[in-house]
């Protein structure tokens, strides 16, 4: 049973460092690993921990292997190298082609043979399921949403009337796409409920996390497009495009008609406003607020480190009073006899 | 098929310029509507669009009524005219009335006959479900709640126990209303859970979000009023007040026993604490947090915007020394013999 | 019918002061009470209304029992003698043993007698669900999970395949324990899965709130210890552990691999980001973001109060600036001739 070394070696171009007759069936951390065990090292910070692991392999660069305890598959980039093999010591269960008994398909559904129905799902009428598609247990599909082949519904997801949902996308429990936009229109004090006509289209190789919601189009459709990752309880509000393999760490919220850029890096809670347009390659760091559009690839931020609460309160009052602070420098200059000039910018 | 611009013009109150027997049969943008389409501008940086659309009519006000390439239908508030008019020409589907075979009815529930329950639905002993309401498959309705008529539970709602639901409120997948609200009491570093013993009352007309929880109240209870519109992934804590026609956008979080008044509009992602009193017609911008209560209605803000990120890090540099700013600033102060009347406002 | 305080005062070693014999059988706040009510003072806030409440009794501390109206049950931790009374007078309903027929239970998953399955649960292969456990309608327990005795998935929970749920746990709807970490390695622009192979494992006596999601770990495990009180809408990433009786506000989201200390409390829309230690007993107030570790005991603290929006930006633009402020203030410094040591610590 497992993998020999000289086969992965082999299957996903390392070069190997140890006995090729070794074999591997299951993954592990530097720490706890045992001669079984499969181990990477993509993050210098537990580079220590080489010269110590029992693994029967390492996955890491050439740098780091002269260092290793245990027998190394060297390659170029050990973390991408690694998802590979884990994915193949540890494959996702084939999905059983059928539909369970107490799954409740409409009959103008067209369900791929090769899908896998699991049990108290809903298939809508019209909708459409591909090949090798799993839906887990407690799924709904409703009608005329298409899912591409080899997606995986992991369980209880809901995939609302007429989404699309591409190939090989992955969907944790509890994601809502296609839920109608936030769309009111406001007369003499009171809101009415404007139809959102559009609809969701999910590209290829999406992954979107548990409760995450993706709005459905006011008019247009909601875009997620092929290979984005969305992390848990993200809000996707209606109109926004999301760029292709652009990542979202969770807790962010989009809010409407705005255009995010391939290859973004959006950290977790951050706050995008509405209509704005982000570039490509644009890379947000954690709890930044995103009031204005960021056309130019780079490193932004908005969040500010937190203090023991006595420190913070009197920096806080020091903020609310720096309106203060700034009149009183103008005096000090003007006492001073300073040309206007430099006060020009602060005013 | 669709309806003739003259029949809209009189429902709708509106002035027809063109041909009141084009007929139209869905909505689009200005940008891609077509000669059946009917379009809007309510938003001023569209207006460009109006020289060259093609749609078979436009919902605008007189200011704009001139530019428009096609038929104009001119009220004086468009936005509020095109959702009447998109929900004509794209209705809910009717609630089908009677229940799906799977579905699972307490025999103690009362479900009105011109209701419709969806499949693999469960409603509880003693639930009500009024006239002509839409539960979508998969929605739980626990034992005591009541759903008034014309409610949508749109898929995948749960109401818990004793919910009371008012007429016509629609709700999105996911939501949860009336579970326990966050009740601890604190005893030698351990916590004790308080039973959560009032339930939810959500008003007439309200909208609630994909994914959004609102919990119960401690010992009385939550009341969202009449006409209140929530966004996706809010969190409502126990004996919150949000008051009638209010709207909230995504991710906002409320904590206990805080009361919010009428037609407040909050962004998205603002905290609010516990114990707060809002005002009625206050405005609170995205990513502001509230620590205390706002009594007069007028714009609240306290987001910061972002910036690239080696500029950020100055100013929160900057930021985190203000204390020893503002010492420097009065050393000199006295050095050059100004007044200590200008100082008191900064210790 | 209803509880006398004379039994009250010796099953919760209150002292009384007043009538035995009156009973109880409900909880009501002071303002809102009858004479079969038993209310509660614990915040001092709420003190005036003793005087006026018409509560059969109310559950206090000595300070307060001579400005009572009413019966009083004097103790020293008045809230939490009156949360164990409130779950008396207002118990759970019962675990009837038994399952629902339109349930799913695979035939391998261990279902103890005494538990109660809902109507469209599912229980997945090898699943064990111990002694008195409530399963309420439509949860999930996917294969190889473990629920431990008396734990309450009161509706609609999702718990992963292989997750451990410990003794009296309390799960509220739409929580999501087990679904995949966000864990992906990037290779030439793209992103690849990365399997997540550990699980989750939640201690005894946890309570999880509605639509809270925790994610299963990378290789090792993700940790809930015994004792922690999660809010709604909370995000716990992937090998993130929750010492023991920590207390987590709604909305907070926890960055993969953080531990937090024992007894933490964390306000609601915390950021914590990943790889980062929080010690025992460090509150964290609201709306804070969290960048860096906190080892030691303390209150910490980072949002900002809001302001009226004019009055806002005005801050906010000084801020913008604050680096021109420090260098006018230290060129006039210079002007001066204040010595260099002051400015040391400010470029």
């Amino acid at each position: 049973m497992g993998i020999s070394l000289g086969e992965l070696a082999v299957r996903f171009g390392c070069e190997l460092r140890g006995d090729p007759d070794v074999r591997v069936d299951h993954v592990a951390t530097l720490a706890h690993a045992d001669s079984q065990s499969l181990a990477f090292l993509a993050n210098p910070h537990y580079r220590q921990q080489l010269a110590m692991t029992a693994a029967g392999a390492v996955v890491l660069d050439a740098a780091s292997a002269s260092e290793c305890a245990s027998a190394a598959l060297v390659c170029e980039n050990p973390h991408a190298t690694y998802a590979r093999i884990a994915a193949v010591l540890h494959p996702f269960p084939a999905a059983v082609p059928g539909t369970h008994p107490s799954a409740v398909i409409a009959p103008g559904a067209r369900v791929d043979p090769s899908a896998h129905i699991g049990a108290l799902s809903v298939i809508g009428e019209g909708a459409v399921i591909g090949a090798r598609v799993f839906v887990g247990p407690q799924c709904l599909v409703e009608e005329g949403a298409t899912v591409g082949e080899d997606v995986r519904l992991t369980a209880r997801v809901t995939v609302c009337h007429h989404v699309e949902i591409g190939a090989r996308a992955v969907i944790q429990p509890g994601a809502v796409i296609g839920g109608d936009g936030f769309g009111f229109a406001q007369e003499r004090g009171r809101w009415i409920k404007v139809p959102q006509t559009g609809t969701v289209r999910v590209g290829a190789d999406v992954e979107i996390g548990a409760n995450t919601t993706i709005d459905r189009g006011a008019i247009e459709d909601t875009v997620i497009e092929e290979g984005v990752k969305l992390d848990n309880l993200i809000m996707v509000a209606h109109n926004v495009r999301v760029g292709a393999h652009s990542a979202l760490a969770a807790c962010v919220g989009i809010s409407g008609s705005t255009s995010i850029g391939r290859r973004c890096m959006i950290g977790g809670q951050v706050g995008i406003g509405g209509h704005l347009t982000i570039g490509d390659d644009v890379i947000i760091t954690g709890c930044t607020m995103v009031s204005h559009s960021v056309p130019r690839p780079g490193v932004y931020s908005g969040g500010i480190p937190l203090e023991e609460a006595h420190v913070w309160r009197r920096l806080v009052a020091r903020f609310k009073r720096i309106d203060s602070l700034a009149a009183r420098l103008k005096a000090l200059e003007r006492n001073t006899s300073r040309g206007p000039d430099q006060e020009e910018d602060d005013d």
